[in-house]
């Protein structure tokens, strides 16, 4: 394995009932501004919950922090902040809703263009204490310290982070995502699986506990995917998918192996330009990823076939070959589609996409192999 | 799953080469109390890399901690703490040589009797703050805020923690493992076992997360065990023993999981009493342990049988027998023999322990199960 560091500080506090914990987890005298998406939380009794756990803290409530969050709501929030003197943050949402707050955590007080913080990661200098009631699994930024940020000026998506923005806590209440729409609970499956392959689908690095870290979660979200479909009211299910989706993006399967991320790269990209929900835009991306850079992925590839799919076939090639399907068709059988033609996208896409790489100047995955010429040819794949 | 909180602030740096950024980890103008055991670092290098990095750092050193470390000992060293107004605690060695800086790091201003801290888990108050340089992968202790200490005195072996007891950091270069006698390595491979097995060997949780993840660092362990026997010098294979013992006691496979720990406190008894390895106590203990146990433990040993040593026998029931039989025969190809026998110890132990669990009035295992009766019961089916 390649050297590493690792640090992660967030507190966990996971299960049934662990909001009530809330005032342990804050300064005393904390001014907090609650952060929250389009309201689900008004209506699913968590937005309660959280309230009356947070009697007698000075609260303002900062709703409306749309899905793939946006720059120029964030910069709306740090104003509030600064006028409300502000020392604490809490999120209570999803991932959007987290992403969002910790750019408020670092532009309220930022000294400089804040965009400069999400497009050239700009050392934030001072920030706010974050901390969240999480309500969807799927992102995996309760527990480390990335926010991927959107602007709408410029259609443009981008990940940043920075080690003062882990959140001091996050409160993993399952029972919390009882209530979310099949279609979020389908993207957080796919968005979690994806976040495991980034990882762990690159080249052989020798480094076999992290490969079975990886697959523990994979095949955890296989056994569990079908199990939350037919019964979706069974909290241990969703206690299981919960924990998956915090493990796959905490720092811990990445120690000391390559990593690609070039699938979640052209994915925010389809997501600006076509609105596509992130999981969506990964389950397209990924078979794609898979097929084109099969070359330095078989031999990863092949041992995932065996280990998670199962597949017996003993030629190494026709098993990674039959692990890229197999992955494809469990998006599907989770309620992803698969193909851009399914979200009624062309070719167009591809041209897009690899323009944007291009004025960029950039390049993705694990070996710097995923310029703007080999999304194209990616994307072309997944038509 | 249970409900679990989960907090872990251990910074680790990984990998060849990473002594070398000590300065950047310890506060400038830190006065630095050095921990080490009998003086093999000062043979195989560790000590120079070390006194190197550490230049210009007002450095005091105390050698000579032992295995199994004594209390006696910490307190002298906190004495030499206080005297040399130290304000930064260094642990070069094994997990002994850690577990007795974190006494000391509790010990040195601590009011009250510092027996307290080890047998009433007394709360240090203010505590100094320490890092390691790790060399021997068993005990976990570098990603942990435990510590076993034994007290000459009253020929006591006991376990304590306290979140303050956390290290700043924890350096693992593999390298510096590769001078560690054969006897030290194999005790290393059972301590990391079985300190997976404590938290997956018990009775079903509904955690299947945490099962793969413990089962991760069990096949890596049982890959690796016959490598390093046979090529003692292959770096890869030194650094990913070291990483599955910082795995194995983190707390994360402990998280919303029942515990069993047994196998430890019978374990360090018989290390009190005659003088055993803690590898090679927990080698004589845990088979005993997993028959006496057998009714609780039957489910979750049948899937050991199956995920970790692919047995593929249809009735769970003979599958999880074959499990035990499997892992006491892995103990013995590491090198650790696991009858008392072996040791020139008789029926003797039994007593002795039944009658220490019987005046502590203390019960063990994952359902308090393991009261003097019980010990007396497995170390006699481990003659």
């Amino acid at each position: 394995m390649e050297n590493f560091d690792y640090f992660n500080p967030v507190r966990i506090l996971f299960g049934e009932g662990q909001i009530a914990r809330l005032p342990s987890l804050i300064p005393t005298g904390a001014r907090i501004l609650l952060t929250a998406g389009g309201g689900s939380i008004r209506t699913n009794g968590v937005f309660e919950q959280v309230t009356r756990a947070l009697t007698g803290f000075s609260r303002t409530d900062f709703f409306g922090i749309e899905a793939n969050p946006l720059f120029e709501t964030c910069l709306e929030a740090a104003a509030l902040c600064r006028r409300e003197k502000i020392d604490f943050l809490l999120a209570v949402g999803g991932g959007s809703v987290l992403d969002a707050t910790k750019l408020i955590a670092a532009a309220t007080h930022f000294d400089g263009d804040p965009w400069d913080l999400v497009s050239r990661e700009a050392a934030p200098g001072r920030t706010l204490p974050l901390g969240t009631v999480l309500t969807l699994p799927a992102t995996g930024s309760e527990m480390n310290a990335f926010s991927v940020i959107s602007r709408a000026a410029t259609g443009e998506k981008l990940g940043f982070g920075s080690p003062e923005l882990y959140p001091r806590f996050a409160i993993l209440d399952p029972r919390t995502t009882l209530s979310l729409p099949p279609r979020q609970v389908a993207n957080g499956i796919v968005d979690t699986f994806v976040h495991v392959t980034e990882q762990y689908l690159t080249r052989p690095a020798d480094a076999p506990l992290q490969d079975r870290q990886a697959e523990a979660i994979l095949l955890t979200l296989v056994d569990e995917a079908p199990k939350v479909r037919a019964n979706p009211d069974h909290l241990p299910t969703r206690a299981n998918l919960m924990w998956c989706a915090t493990q796959a993006l905490n720092g811990l399967i990445g120690c000391g192996v390559p990593q690609d991320w070039s699938t979640h790269m052209i994915g925010h990209e389809l997501t600006a330009f076509f609105g596509l929900d992130h999981g969506q835009s990964l389950a397209v991306v990924l078979p794609g990823v898979l097929e084109l850079l099969f070359p330095e992925k078989s031999a990863k590839l092949a041992q995932f076939g065996e280990r998670v799919w199962g597949i017996r076939e003993v030629n190494a090639t026709a098993r990674a070959r039959a692990a890229i399907a197999r992955t494809e068709a469990f998006f599907q059988e989770v309620g992803v589609a698969t193909r851009l033609g399914d979200y009624g996208i062309g070719s167009e896409a591809a041209d897009k996409v690899a323009a944007r790489f291009a004025a960029r100047g950039v390049a993705h995955g694990e070996s710097g192999q995923v310029d703007a010429e080999m999304a194209r040819k990616i994307l072309l794949s997944r038509l």
